[in-house]
């Protein structure tokens, strides 16, 4: 099947959404975007790997987030690349990739407000995966080997860093379904009914 | 198919979420519950039609609604039905219609707030229908033969009434998509496709 869509994935911490991501670019063939952003971003800008998840890690606490974003950007009038804040470069180095992924052709991407930043793209789905609470920690667990108290504590804690990173780069809400297309209960039916749920509603 | 579960739709204003639960009815020969919920509560109740329509229409303004649903609550110690205000009651007696739908086994019910009032409920799977808002315009001129700023102005009112009346009674948000199982925009592969995305989720 032919599938020409550029396919977003916005994902509760636990939920499965990576891996429904890498089972929807399996199933269509298509190149599956995460740590590729990044790794990309840090090549072409200059800045680490490092700088970049450090960033990410740094949006637990919104209203820190908001002071470290602000501080070094002298030149809200002038937003020349030297005069914007790091964070707004290493977000906008991290825009630049994503742009240039989608233009590529169809493809997976996951995290990083590409929801957003592909905003005026056409054929672009945009995807939210959530799961239960009990689901979650029990993911966590199994998948990431964790200890249950660290395992609920990184749900909280991923959880808010999303909810912070992309409010803080899109003035828009985090988890309010409106700018989604879909957004599905991965265990429902587990990982492999959500994915044949999303192949369903992609073949329109 | 043999199909045991209470679906619960929520639905933005212009979506077809209305049309998407009574196909859903008729594929699973269940029954759909819209303007039942309020007749049957009427009758029980005592209180008119009307008066149950009005408790949703006053719900467009938040701040008046919470007052005029404070107002005749004299007794929030004694939480006996005679001192319960009128909107209360109200919600009271559609609380009670819904319980028993439920308990009458599979079927649909749209909006109300059911996916609140039977969150206790085993076998119930929350639904939320939305639409770009081009579409929900056409859909609400064609549908509802409205003229098109007609059509805008109810697309706002509606939806605000329907967040309202949700916030009050639920505490919870209208619209935050950790409400729901499956939230889905039905203009992108249009209402029978929609459908039929729903149908291959609940065969989970």
């Amino acid at each position: 099947m032919i599938m020409n869509k550029i396919i977003t994935i916005s994902r509760q911490y636990g939920s499965g959404g990576r891996e429904v991501g890498k089972k929807l670019a399996e199933h269509f063939e298509i190149p599956f975007y995460d740590n590729e952003i990044i790794s990309s971003a840090a090549k072409e800008s200059g800045f680490s790997e490092i700088a970049f998840q450090r960033a990410e890690e740094k949006a637990t606490n919104s209203f820190l987030y908001s002071i470290a974003m602000g501080m070094s950007a002298y030149g809200n009038m002038d937003m020349g690349f030297s005069t914007m804040s790091v964070d707004d470069q290493l977000f906008l180095a991290e825009t630049k990739v994503i742009r240039r992924f989608a233009q590529q052709g169809a493809c997976i991407i996951v995290g990083r407000c590409a929801d957003y930043i592909l905003k005026d793209t056409p054929n672009v789905i945009n995807l939210f995966i959530l799961a239960n609470i009990e689901s979650r920690i029990k993911r966590a667990i199994e998948i990431y080997g964790l200890e249950k108290p660290k395992a609920e504590e990184n749900i909280l804690k991923f959880d808010k860093r999303r909810s912070n990173y992309y409010s803080f780069h899109t003035g828009k809400k985090w988890g309010d379904l409106t700018n989604y297309d879909l957004s599905i209960r991965s265990d429902l039916g587990g990982i492999e009914h959500t994915v044949e749920t999303i192949i369903k509603y992609i073949q329109a």
